[in-house]
């Protein structure tokens, strides 16, 4: 079994709402020393064994044309490989 | 200053629609190997130094009680110091 972690944020420079918001409220609940949130998306798809270079090939292209936004959010991607 | 990284995904077993659907996509755009899909959020917070065992505490409680459902979902924390 192949895993495959996308962790996808919005670029650095890029006004993020929802981490902004995150930071207000941090600071609210105690937390003075928060400086800056950043709030993304995770994404763990695993996959039946395969070609890996093959499938690397793939999961980077539909990470790059449909799960990220590359105007505003920037990915990375963690490969695992399980034996079973 | 010192980064932490939230993990927050659904727990295992609990149905989530987002990564099903998800899953189904990847199988459309050609990934037949795709197994299962699980869809989170991850939060990056930057903090300025402060005392790390308190500042740990704190966080820890926040993730547990104000940034995850416990009912649904699973955290982890990944804890990043930088020398500035």
């Amino acid at each position: 079994m192949i895993r495959a972690k996308l962790l996808i944020l919005p670029k650095t420079g890029v006004f993020d709402p929802q981490g902004e918001a995150l930071r207000n409220a941090l600071i609210q609940l105690g937390l003075n020393e928060t400086q800056s949130v950043r709030v993304g998306k995770d994404i763990v798809i695993e996959f039946k064994d395969a070609e890996e270079e093959k499938l690397k090939e793939k999961v980077e292209e539909v990470a790059k044309n449909f799960l990220s936004n590359p105007v505003i959010e920037q990915y990375e991607i963690e490969w695992e490989k399980e034996q079973k």
